[in-house]
């Protein structure tokens, strides 16, 4: 029984493209996070050290700025689909390319009123994400955001769970809710405009968590994907990773003061973290 | 020659303290970080392990949630007035307290286009902060936010600087200029509203960064807290810590393109790191 | 085509346990971040806001630190094991759990050349990890490390590489290759003893790295996985994740000073990023 | 009353200079992360954007570089003495040099039961500091660590301290004491080897804070400041900066375990944070 090389990529992560359009007064500014890794057969580079089908991680780099000038910057899953297809091109050893894109965004600063129209302030909610899987067949596209943390200080609970010797905890029947949201969603086909689509599922999602009153965080969590696979038809799945960042409520009795749902302890570790993918029954 | 205790302060640090008003339907959210310290004459502690006059670090914790119920959080700044003087109350041995609190900020998640009662996103974008020194005597207030990260995509330039034989930088007519602001300013009285105070001078420090030109991060710190200062007369002080977050333009003439000041790369070390304080003359 | 829940899990994410062992004056410490979830038919909890069958991740987070005591920390990977089955028996609709722990390892501190009885100090090199999966039926364990930084100042080497019109990379005769290594390791048979087997993969591995001479990372990845794998009968498969912390030569010719290998710029972003499993072929 | 200018200063932070010794087949390494400031009179950059007195941080990054191949790095502090020498002898305007300095430790990979020539393992604990000030008539060293992580898992208390209204805590006859300490101290006279001095000064630490036994973390503190200061006549100060990282022992009654001093919960926030100086006493 031989020793192989098995399942294998490469690539460069994390390169800053920073893509100015200045065609106007008005300026426009996309901030990429941008991580290209290639897979396909590169088994000389492992076992002889061989390097004649490797493009270089410094070239994956170049690429990545390069196609933000000569393809541009009009959504990160417009760039990373291009940007992916260059590196299939450029690699002929590779049968697969992933590119994942992270945007973080600007808004003007404001100015007597009206947003200025080169000085910007980085919004600083939920890191928007893109992910493209490409092979010589197929196309993949994930569209979502990481890091987006909502609070809700009334309409959650969380009462008639499993209990056993190692239970302690009681029943909530109006708790505080929050969470530092990660999702993902898959497209049947590509939407028109990429930067409309993202926003019209964030807001779905923001005003969802709002709206539903919540007996668990699932709960919440399903509700989110059912409202967005329900109003995006374009859409076929939508996945979540939430951390249930609790907030303790202090018990202020020793003090002699109530504490009717008012001063909290915000915790950092543990965390529930919760997961869950909500998607289209294919029968 | 002894050997003595010098400069002490002991406290504790970070407390999470997130307070709700829901005296009404539509809820308000204060969502502090609170960190607390005593110094005075805590020598015996030191030296012989004596704690009878330490106020335990638990306790100052304590203190931080009960009066976040029994006084309040109008704003950062009344709140951290109110503990640093209830924490000399306390301990007798002290004479002085420090209370530092950063505060994040939430947003209402908008339904229907409307900023909904009880659920919020957060902000995101910088941390404020309040510090309060108190002595027995005095009381000092430092208002002030870290981390509104700037940037302007034209309107810069860095020329005419010293240059010597370890100088290889070229000269830029039109440069990106960013930054993650810090800002702590002194008031001389109080004001009525605290938070109003705050929303002004940080709207007064973005849109001077967006509407001056600058020939270094330097002018731009000093036009920023020169304007401070002059339309805040209850203003003494204002201090800046400035990254100066560089955005090299990368060379793309390799692959037969030009990059008239549309393409960067966002480095991350080492940076530019520019202090200054802009006061008001006594003489 | 109706709208159903698909892939989904939770639990208790890093539970801070640190386990002592005091039964003689020369202590033992473990000292832990447990991570637990569990995946099964909990249909209910996200469709309809029933939790009847959700064991709640605060009991999962009382599990961990009372099988601290009851069964104890013998190694990362038997404490996983026995707290992973506890979740299955105590929560009949889960059809697995993932238990992940992280150890962080302690010295004891020298003194007089002694290592004390109960003082520690964090040896803080790599994290060590273990992760179980438990089905009803099966199980299997991942043991590995995270986060070793290791560097060669010679001895490797990039060259021969594919170019394309976007490469613009020098070939590398004698470069630094520095690592923040991640591995991860499967067994055939569970060993008589946890923490030799880890001790004696960790030791070839970095021993492998010191001696190999390399034509490039990938190149390393593939001969530490092979002597590894010769060496342990009983290990069936192991992965790496090795970002490339590339060490840039600075140009020193305009201050008149060669550089012949000596000083480096240590880069942050981007990085290659490396990975690769090397496994038993079963044909 | 005029709006002027106050304090400041500018450099380049966090410039990370590598520097290998390959005389020998046996090489050395230097990790560093360098940081340098100018003070001194930069008005005309500020209030006129007139930057011919201003040495680019650029040109300090490079002198950082330079300086590590023409004058060497025999030890962090001595490095940063030649590198604020050379800043102030650049700057005509500045009247003050800071140059700080963090450097990684590394340890050779043992292969065969001996440390390999040219491969290294980051160690990983402390990182040591060095900070040199120096005016045009005075310089100043401060050599310390940051982040070395001690714990005891007996041979603690807290007890007798004063008791309010807010006071819960219990008092502990036998607790972990544990911290990630920082130390700063100060030498009237430079030693002759910088880093002997060092190890020696960070071993009596880190064993006096083995065989002290802790009435409170200020007690340790003093204790650990004398012993450096009775030991070494060449240091005149020694500062700490402790966070005490407090472990929880963990409640197991309600699950029918008994838990003397076995198992603990880590908490992260809040968290107690000790500062003491011990000097010598000039009367």
């Amino acid at each position: 029984m031989g020793i192989v090389l098995g399942a294998n990529q490469y690539g460069k992560a994390e390169t800053r493209v920073v893509r100015l359009y200045r065609d106007s007064p008005r300026h426009e500014i996309r901030d990429l996070n941008v991580s290209t890794a290639l897979r396909g057969d590169f088994t000389a580079a492992h076992v002889d050290g061989d390097q004649s089908a490797v493009l270089p991680t410094d070239t994956q780099k170049n690429t990545a700025f390069a196609y933000a000038k000569a393809h541009g910057v009009s959504s990160p899953e417009d760039y990373a689909l291009a940007v992916a297809g260059r590196l299939l091109e450029a690699a002929p050893a590779a049968t697969g390319a992933r590119v994942a894109v992270d945007e973080h965004a600007w808004d003007r600063i404001e100015v007597d009123g009206a947003g200025h129209d080169h000085a910007f302030v980085r919004r600083g909610q939920e890191v928007r994400t893109a992910v493209v899987g490409r092979t010589r067949e197929a196309v993949a596209v994930e569209s979502g955001f990481r890091d987006l943390v909502l609070l809700k200080s009334t309409g959650s609970e969380f009462k008639g769970f499993l209990r056993d010797e190692y239970t302690t905890l009681a029943e909530a029947d109006d708790r505080i809710l929050a969470t530092s949201l990660d999702a993902t969603w898959r497209h049947r086909d590509d939407p028109d405009d990429w930067d409309a689509s993202y926003a019209a599922v964030r807001a779905l999602v923001t005003a969802t968590f709002a709206t539903t009153y919540s007996r668990a965080l699932q709960e919440t969590l399903h509700a989110m994907g059912r409202a967005v696979l329900e109003a995006h038809d374009d859409l076929v799945e939508i996945s979540f990773r939430a951390p249930n960042k609790h907030h303790f409520l202090v018990d202020l009795t020793p003090f002699g003061l109530d504490n009717p749902g008012e001063v909290f302890h915000a915790a950092d570790r543990p965390y529930g973290l919760i997961e869950a993918t909500v998607t289209r029954d294919d029968t």
